[in-house]
């Protein structure tokens, strides 16, 4: 018996189980992508758009905002600077920081909210700018990647102080972490605010990402020569392939309008989401192997379960169905990972970048939350929270035709993947990038993170393939070393991961 | 092309590169287990015994060293309580610790050690009698089980002192770790040291386990009518079914000739080598499926290697070397543990029990061959190793048979498994379970430990399968606490392990 489900309406139930099972924390990065993978089910299924030339190509006019801006970007710069956090520890400050808005569309009045860390001073003019963004799609780069992951502080568990990240990947590069697209964080529309919701998709969200970028670099032009590394995780691996394909047609018709180009070189994308067949068969295949699923489970969904068609047999629903009440209440972002029992925020605790806290979501949450902070970073007062609700207009359900014309360009690509997350799993990684069939170069080895085993790494054509040992769905904030020594390679232009010790 | 090599001649590499990677550190558990299995593709491969009734038979005359013993099994087992263990802390001690030989064959004075750990006092009364036996073939229950995973007291790494493990089996029972066969720890054979090179083997080594067990209960007389349960790990998935059969038709007998009958109640065997083709298989499926070896290895193993098969060919035979040199020097036993970098002793540095320390054996080698130590011990000045490399004389293939006839004997019988171990693979288990094809009473379903996920458990007749997320292959040593709720569940005569949360 066949039912006229879409693909993935396997996921449908799951997003019900979080709820309950997480009722006390805050929506994460994929409980969105389900949301908009369920959505492909519905009678509004998001367009599978094909990206072209055309698509990507943005007209001038369309990112002038610094035409005749009041302030000046000068001045504008100068404004953003922050002064300090509140409750940033007093050593291993000796970096600048900057936040503040850009508007993308002046007459939407959209404003897209940034956070830039740059490197301690004497450094910051050689390394390279590194441009982050986190998922969903409707995820949160502040509270994600800056203060839960790769940015220089995160957030004790009293919700107001901050303490230092060793492995901040400012100490290598200048990092730019943006809420996108609008609607997001502290990310908004002025004037309608449910304009995002009209606009809110794939092809929306590179041209505000592009346009963002372009007056930012007007903001700060020091960088406009620089190097720039476009790197994210989770559904990123739909915005990061997208902006950089954005940024390379356009360099063309810069090229042709004898303008400088962007210095793009290269994205790194983490637990990606790149192509939803591989990643609906890599999610459940996952689990059975990985002893959070019966036998009899899987073989119903092996049997029964065709991810590539249209429609779905009853069978495959509930065996999909059963899969996810099988594995029950698991940080599916970490499979060994403990789970957060107590949200509320304590005193006189210290965290440690050494241990996760599985309750970092509440504490980042009050953090962003306090007046103080937000108008230490010039947002908008704003109820600001993790992730955001959006109907997601168009979302092609393969990224790997972009990135293999990514490659075509000489972007230089690497996709890494922390090896235990269910979620978005390295076996769904590995799936995918069999589909693109690239000559491999340096076949599986080892890679190292000082003296042990960081993942295991192939060096394809083109495209480093790396995963990271006992790292979750959120790589730098399970392994900060491995994450830190990873993109430290990526950045210093090594074709793959380091193959011995140091 | 065929070569003829025998079954696990796969495995022939393993041994020479663990012995490079781990230089440093005793042999454990499994790379014994691997001498064996190598060996059965040697000239003088060990026999692959049935186990009948005749089999298990131990006539009375043979374990009646107790007659006109002297000094008296009451003296000797005032001699062999220990005062104070050197090192020991002063608190959380309420309990009785002996330590001591029982004799098993005076003729070749072969002497087993044991180490008694009693429940604390108002308890050891109404607790079972849990024997523990560590795998190998040839590893120590007393370095291994006692001291690094479910005794009352770890080592610290100064090597000298110990500190309490909350987690120990001995809150809820009294433990029994039998140093087996003779010529393992600080168990001999005296007046013909390579006596048991001679006689080792599965079978003889179940004999002597019996026979011991029998006199030792006449030196324990209080726990001749005490529920019994028998416990391990790794090649303990030979020794306990072994043992367990043993004393089943060893009680027929007894039955016949109006004595009391050993009580034994269940066994409980932990990441177990209980088959050879499920469990090579298994291995090699567990390292592709957790990303340590690459899809182009693996699909060679899976076309060329017929496991079953006695001819092996040369490409199957590359194809496992590349699937051990692909994986690299990680901690095969617990694949996203660190190493032991640094093999020194380290004053003022205390250990947790919440926190495996990977250098364990180091300071457990240390402490076990201070003289005081072995003084207190009362056992016979020793150069202690945690393994002894045996030439095995006999070991079935496949003890699976074995475990059904315990179940029809009304055995209880409990298999965990730790499922972050590649060696004996939480995969190579559920594929020997599916072998026995037993009914299912209760299909997969999540166990709790406190208020997490503590594993995952199916219920089938007269077993309970039960995975421990996050352990090891020694999995007290890596999840005590889930170690110790699982064991408190099989002891209080669960049919498998608890549903909900505490």
């Amino acid at each position: 018996m066949k039912n006229t489900f879409a693909l993935c309406s396997y996921l449908l139930l799951l997003v019900t189980l979080l709820g309950l099972v997480f009722s006390n924390c805050k929506a994460n990065q994929v409980d969105n992508l389900d949301e908009l993978i369920n959505s492909r089910s519905s009678e509004n299924p998001p367009k599978t758009l094909s990206w072209t030339k055309e698509d990507a190509y943005i007209p001038k006019y369309y990112y002038t905002s610094s035409i005749d801006p009041s302030p000046s970007q000068e001045e504008q710069k100068l404004a953003d600077k922050i002064t300090a956090l509140p409750g940033q520890p007093y050593y291993g400050s000796n970096f600048d920081q900057y936040a503040g808005y850009v508007t993308v569309d002046p007459n939407a009045g959209r404003d897209l909210f940034y956070y830039f860390v740059e490197s301690p001073a004497n450094f910051s003019q050689y390394n390279p700018l590194v441009l982050w963004l986190n998922g969903g799609p409707g995820c949160s780069s502040l509270g994600f990647g800056a203060f839960e992951e790769l940015g220089p502080f995160r957030v004790n568990p009293d919700g107001q102080t901050l303490y230092r990240n060793q492995f901040s990947w400012n100490e290598v590069a200048n990092v730019l972490f943006l809420e996108s697209p609008a609607g997001v964080g502290f990310s908004y529309a002025q004037n309608d605010s449910q304009t995002f919701f009209h606009t809110s998709g794939d092809k929306a969200a590179a041209k505000d990402a592009y346009v963002f970028l372009v007056n930012w670099l007007d903001r700060f032009p020091e960088y406009k020569d620089r190097e720039i590394y476009i790197t994210g995780e989770s559904y990123a691996g739909h915005y990061v392939p997208q902006l950089a394909y954005t940024i390379v047609v356009n360099n063309l018709f810069r090229q042709i309008a004898n303008q400088s180009a962007i210095n793009l070189q290269g994205i790194a994308i983490g637990n990606p989401w790149v192509d939803d067949f591989t990643g609906v068969k890599g999610l459940f295949d996952y689990l059975w192997t990985h002893a959070l699923n019966s036998d009899q489970t899987h073989e119903l969904i092996e049997r029964y379960c065709d991810f590539k068609s249209q429609s779905v047999s009853s069978i495959c629903i509930n065996a999909t169905r059963n899969a996810f009440a099988e594995k029950g209440p698991i940080d599916s972002y970490n499979i060994y990972a403990p789970l957060c029992h107590d949200t509320s925020l304590k005193s006189s605790q210290t965290g440690s970048v050494y241990n996760y806290d599985p309750c970092s979501n509440v504490y980042v949450q009050a953090y962003l939350n306090r007046p103080e902070v937000q108008q230490a970073l010039h947002a908008k007062p704003t109820q600001w929270s993790h992730c955001s609700l959006f109907q997601w207009k168009d979302s092609p359900v393969t990224v790997l035709p972009l990135i293999k014309k990514l490659i075509d360009h000489n972007i230089n690509v690497w996709i890494y993947s922390g090896d235990v997350d269910s979620r978005v799993s390295v076996t769904a990684t590995r799936y995918a990038l069999n589909v693109l069939k690239l000559p491999i170069v340096t076949p599986w080895y080892p890679w190292y993170s000082e003296n042990e085993i960081g993942g295991y790494a192939v060096q394809y054509k083109g495209l480093a393939f790396a995963t990271v040992r006992g790292a979750g769905h959120m790589v730098p904030s399970w392994q900060p070393e491995r994450a830190f020594n990873l993109i430290l390679a990526f950045l210093s232009g090594y074709p793959s991961p380091p193959s011995s010790p140091k």
